[in-house]
């Protein structure tokens, strides 16, 4: 079977989701629509794809599945309207910046018993996922303590954070995911710190550019996420996981890997500077994740439900930083 | 110049001080004190020196200097009766369990005019000083954020958890004091979780063995600190310091550098399994910057002041963890 | 322009070129041609290519490019017939076992002024070739002494081993040529030692398995190769060049980098165990750079007097093992 | 028992060895001779000892061992005088740089039973300790080639050039004692390669500064040496062991172990830029096997013999770079 794709969105994550669905010998791109028509037919003609609307695709009878990479205050609309028509989804995180409009499109998609997959594309880093495995193989025995270290190289464009939902629900949001990949333990309380550091003008955008945060689960289990928007040595994205009989560590990633030494000392170069080529790899394992999960029946993964509570702790997290108090996570009926 | 130690107390770090004294050209160690005359003879015997009394110590007018090794609870008394006599004091960490009785003994020493410094051997690591003076020189622009891995290769003795004043007075003070030491601006603002995770008599002790913490300056920056009673692969003991022109960090140190290559993987030794080893050198540099102190008239650094700051930190994690609540560190007027 | 190809031989490394000519955009696989009907099929049917004879290849209008896969005996007919035909040639190393028919080859190559690149393909590894590039840009001032560790994770099947040519012009030939990549000046004295320590089968058939060369150029500039058939923590690729002002190394590549600690110590997993993963850039790059050739008009490199040279020099270290002497390279007359 | 010692030499060398005794807890240091008499004050008043002349410390009945740290072209009469007189003698490397002077010394160590060890320090660092350890205890199998790498700092003084014995004698009779501490097999093949790379003068004096060497034993067992008296990087000491079923290395060491990151990349400071920092312990750990030899009477390590052989193939070494051929060893009647 082959998964016949729309994709709904040509812009950056557009063409790597293009890309990867191209390369993949268990799908083929049918359709693409963007607002932007000549980005549309850019990358149709790349994919011998057609260009259609929206409207188009949504009535389609030859596509499978689509792809959302439109901006995020369309996702829950597309998600809505894709999943009553029964296509499988594949969304660009976040669904919504909002938590009730997030439930309620997830209740849609309960209703029409529409797969969502949500794009939490670090989970499928072949990295990441070795070090999920040596957890799951028991390497380091039971999970105790987790250290995420996630740095952009700089700041995006002030006119993004203005709509971004702020640093917690653009950024760590990504580390929240990761945290509850890895503890195997919802997270229970979070604590957070935040402040301006790097560019004045977040600040006055209501926005922060550094955070530290504190997770605890109920049996105790913690992990600390430390996000800055600014690394001049390139996008710095590491994980430590400590456990009862051992540590496991991701380190970063390089796209070259010499070293010079001289009288000054040993200098390698810097880390990958775009998020775009560090998870080169992570961008096409996780669409043939979904293809599989369509492809077999089998459940998608990280679901709808994986981005509502991972915006939940961002929310909390933001709430810490107002209160100075530790904040509890709602329980959650599923 | 030669300054004259007396040594009060001879068990695990009189003997790691015995032998910095012994080893330095400035100074000789002329008397040992311990409740245990075996101990102190074996240690006199060894350097040379004679078996004193504490109190012929204090009225001995051939010993310039003392260093405290004795239990927590002496610290204060001894510090105070030596002040009064003029003696320089080196003094182990902690001055006393409560703040209050730390206050009174400061200005004791004040009062003297006496020279009182506190063991916070890592600041006298020869990694860590070369990290501080990378900021210091600015490599790394203005200090934003800080990464403390502090953990312990096992948990202490119960008895000594006991009577150890809890896991953030006993064993991050050392890593507030590197904050301090690092971010060149005091913490305003404490956040801390902790847990039982390690071994639960500490818990039915009343102490944790697995913390968390967050500081945050005045103007924003921040530290995070993770701390563990547990580390199966030795005494890890990792610095990072992001600042806005680049990082500087200090990896572990190994007291065997090979690594054997088989068809399972690339392995490297585990790390130094003790504090004593792997701060060797601290040790002795800690004694070489006191003995140049008391040589040169030159203030002593780390202070009791020193002391008592991280002391108060450490009560306000403390609180933090049991109010659930970021702690605002009071103002103190110097 | 979009280059046309014809490729000959589907085996292994002909489905390796066969997706780096289908992934580049400036290039199309037009026919496929093995002497197995089912797997020319098989790689024909994955690109939308035809099935041809190679006879037919050689006919073909619509076909600018051949990349010769096919085994070692063949390729020096097969480059005379395309070279005569017009074709633009990309040839697996060797070109032949034999000097002299190389050496014909070559002048058949010249007079049709044909195209002809030679598959090297380490140059084209992005780690070799940034290391190139610092040694280019002056990093390490001039270059002095270089050593190349190079050692596969398992000896080939025994019948490859004995239509190889043995070791020196079947696995030295690759740093021989990296050898002359980056030493700029031609090796003059080769001295080589070499031994049967992995498999006495190997011994058996002629050859051996275990070698460590010098290379020496006219100026001085020394080269040491390590080579063995055995390294049971995978596919060991390393490169150091020493400079008058400095080093720079390129280290191994990892398929995942992650690292355990435990009480056991620090472990990192194996290497790649096969060229093919290792390479996988470095297959690409290199078609690309063929591409590039042919679409320009410039110069293929390296050529087949670069596959010509690093032959004498494999002959060479084969003399120096039997006759126990530094064999002296033969001037060439180019 | 305590062994008393008498230092012959009080330069460089013998400072460091006095130091090793010094703080030996089974030693004591009863005299120095040294021809310059302040050199000799200075360091025997540093460490309570008396100075006496060479002929006197010879005289003494106070002293039963002593450490060889005059210049070289003394070492050979030394020795004889002191085995006459049953001291158990430490003398640094090489006993003189002819092997027919060598072996008549060796031989009146040997009538008069006197116990010669012979200053190879490398044998004694902790890393390469740790490496030969981890052969003895099986770790990689049947050890099959070595990979030596040692590039001084940079080139010593002319006049010691003029008088050094040339570069392998000099500075690659380490690498040769070490190569044989770790085969465990005599080498019975020598080809060398050596030129003049970093400074003209050390051509001009007979000499090289860059030299490549491959041992060979009878079994086929492999090793390779660089040399470089030039590495703008620091002391550049590095192992590798290549055996049937793994691999051991034994990395540079550093003096300070910090990382700097920025938008150039990351940087580690330089290698150790002296002999002395870098061996430090293993001076240290060398006099404490002397004096465990001593004190016990078991035989000591290295011994003159190690010495003679060492010296056996400098001299091969320098043969074929003469030659260009591969010079074999004679075997030797011990």
């Amino acid at each position: 079977m082959t998964v016949r794709f729309g994709l709904l969105g040509a812009g950056r994550i557009g063409k790597v989701h293009a890309k990867a669905i191209g390369s993949n010998r268990g799908a083929s791109l049918v359709a693409v629509a963007d607002a932007a028509p000549a980005a549309a037919r850019d990358l149709a003609t790349a994919y011998e794809a057609d260009v259609r609307t929206i409207d188009a695709i949504e009535q389609s009878t030859d596509i499978d599945a689509v792809v959302i990479c439109t901006p995020t205050d369309t996702h829950a609309d597309l998600i809505e309207r894709f999943a009553r028509r029964g296509k499988a989804i594949f969304c660009e995180k976040p669904i919504d910046l909002d938590v009730a409009r997030v439930t309620q499109c997830l209740s849609v998609v309960k209703q029409a018993s529409a797969k969502l997959m949500v794009g939490f594309n670090r989970r499928f880093d072949p990295h990441f996922s070795a070090l999920r495995k040596a957890i799951d193989d028991g390497a380091i025995g039971n999970v105790e303590m987790i250290s995420i270290t996630s740095r952009d190289p700089g700041p995006p464009p002030h006119d993004y954070i203005g709509r971004s939902g702020g640093i917690f629900r653009d950024m760590t949001i990504h580390d929240f995911d990761m945290a509850r990949f890895l503890l195997k333990e919802e997270p229970l309380f979070v604590s957070a710190h935040a402040s301006v550091l790097v560019d004045k003008t977040i600040g006055e955008l209501g926005d922060f550019d550094s955070a530290s945060i504190i997770l605890e689960t109920a049996s105790g289990r913690q992990c600390l996420i430390s996000n800055s928007r600014r690394a001049t040595y390139g996008y710095d994205q590491r994980i430590e996981v400590h456990g009862s009989e051992g540590m496991v560590a991701a380190e970063n990633q390089r796209p070259v890997s010499i070293e010079i030494a001289n009288k000054d000392g040993y200098t390698r170069p810097p880390l990958h500077d775009f998020f775009m080529t560090r998870y080169l790899d992570a961008y096409a394992n996780e669409i043939a994740a979904f293809i599989e999960a369509v492809t077999s029946g089998k459940p998608v993964s990280p679901s709808g439900e994986d981005g509502l509570i991972a915006l939940m702790i961002a929310d909390a997290a933001r709430e810490s930083v107002k209160s100075r108090k530790t904040v509890r996570l709602a329980e959650r009926a599923t």
